[in-house]
Order: structure tokens, then C-alpha cells, then sequence
């Protein structure tokens, strides 16, 4: 969860900073955060792209044995996306009670009858922090 | 629906056939079908990759006034993304009651207290009998 904080680092301000990491056999073989506003992609959450990039490396669409790091709960979306890529394990950070996908504001797995590995809250204050620094200043408050 | 039907006669015999366009004031500004399989992509969905060429085109994520036609109902990735990206209605042919996330299997619009107009079933029993081939076809049947 360090590394996928790191990312965060080079976000452009514009953006909700999330970003994920994808580990096969201990390895990191796919890193994005999200770059909505800067591609001009709805799609362009940093799990899709993350996703994406570890299919092109594998050649294939199946991520079989890869664990996904991501700092906020993932969305309807993504864990669509994650759950049809046939990852193992998902790890996050913030949980998100408006939209989030793996547990809070529903739980996707039951929809696709998934055995995704679901382990939410790693280092959550951190994580928690970071969206909250953003929100406020996207409201024009001091952060 | 017709043109959705016809961009299916080119697609890979492995691919699952759907097909989606988006049209704005009149005119069709993006059009694809499902690309899973050939692009190793999983989220390559007809409606994902309509949805990333329209916002190519119009150079913006937002896309308020487009209208998504698509032979099958959307599911929950493809749903979230046409909901993200204020696309003002969609027009589908079948009902997917094992994944379909405009109403069917769920509802993506509560989530997102979204406004999104949905026209399900039509041209349905068109729609219905090009899904029954292809599946007919995978499990080595007669169609």
C-alpha cells in the first residue's frame, strides 16, 4: 500500500488521487492511478488502467493469481472489471459507504457468485487523509 | 437497433455478439463491438469502447445528450460507465436477468441516484435469437 501512496505523488491536481498496483508472484507488473480528467476517459480509474496494462504485459485477459492494491474502495465498475479478470485478492485502503462495490455500498461478488478475496481498511488513516486533503481543496478550504 | 445488428456481421466468431452506438443530435459519433477476446482486454465491452471513442471525439468525458444503443442489456461495469458519463438514454434489445445491471439483475441507477432513461426489450426477439446461435455455437450444438 506504500507504493500505490507513491503513485500519488505525480497525480496531476485535478484528479482524485487513487492508484493501484497489481503483484503476480511477488512481482509488480502493472501500476496506474486515475487520469479521468487528463485522458478525457470515463473509464480511466486507476484499477481499469492497471488492469489493462497487466493484460497487455500477460497477453491475456486473465489475471489468474495477480492481488490488486488499491488506496479507496473500488466502484461498481472496477470491481466488475476485477472480479471478471479472475484476480485473487483485492487489498484497500478507504472504504467507501457511497459507492463502493466490495462490501460497502454493495458487494459485487454476490452478483457474479465471485470468490474474490476482499481485505479492506490497510492502512485506512493514511489513506483516509489523502482523499480527505483532496476533497477539501477541490472545496477551496485550507487543507 | 438495425445498425447495431449490422456491426455484428464482423465480429470474431469467438467474441460474445454485442454491439453499441452512440448518437448525438441525430448522428452516430461511435460504434464497436465486444473485443475481449481479440484484444485481451476485459474490459473491451461494445459500450466501454463506443464510450472511450465518443469521449475521444468529443474531447470531453462528458457526454450529455448522446443516446447508447446496444442489442444487450448492459452489465454492471458497462452500466457504471455509461451512468459516469451522463449519457442521457439507453436503448437495449435483451434482457440479461443473470448480469444485467439496468434493471434486470440490478439496478445501477439507485446506486448513483441517476436520471439515466432505460428502454429495454427492444427489437428484443432479433437480439434474443443472435445471443441463442452464438451459446448454441460455443457448446458445439446445431444452431
Amino acid at each position: 500500500m506504500k507504493r500505490v501512496l507513491a503513485l500519488l505523488k505525480n497525480i496531476p491536481a485535478n484528479e482524485i488521487p487513487v492508484g493501484a498496483i497489481i503483484v503476480k508472484d511477488g512481482e509488480i507488473i502493472a501500476s496506474a492511478h486515475n487520469l479521468k480528467e487528463t485522458l478525457n476517459d470515463v473509464t480511466a480509474h486507476a484499477e481499469i488502467l492497471a488492469i489493462r496494462e497487466a493484460e497487455r504485459r500477460l497477453a491475456n485477459w486473465r489475471l489468474e493469481g495477480c492481488e490488486l492494491y488499491v488506496n479507496l474502495e473500488p466502484c461498481p465498475m472496477c470491481a466488475t472489471a476485477i472480479i471478471n479478470s479472475r484476480i485473487s485478492a483485492v487489498y484497500f485502503g478507504s472504504y467507501d459507504t457511497q459507492f463502493g462495490a466490495l462490501g460497502s455500498a454493495m458487494d459485487m461478488r454476490k452478483i457474479y457468485n465471485s470468490q474474490l478475496k476482499v481485505y479492506g481498511g490497510i492502512m485506512e488513516n493514511e489513506c483516509d487523509e489523502i482523499l480527505k486533503r483532496y476533497f477539501a481543496r477541490m472545496r477551496g478550504e485550507n487543507a
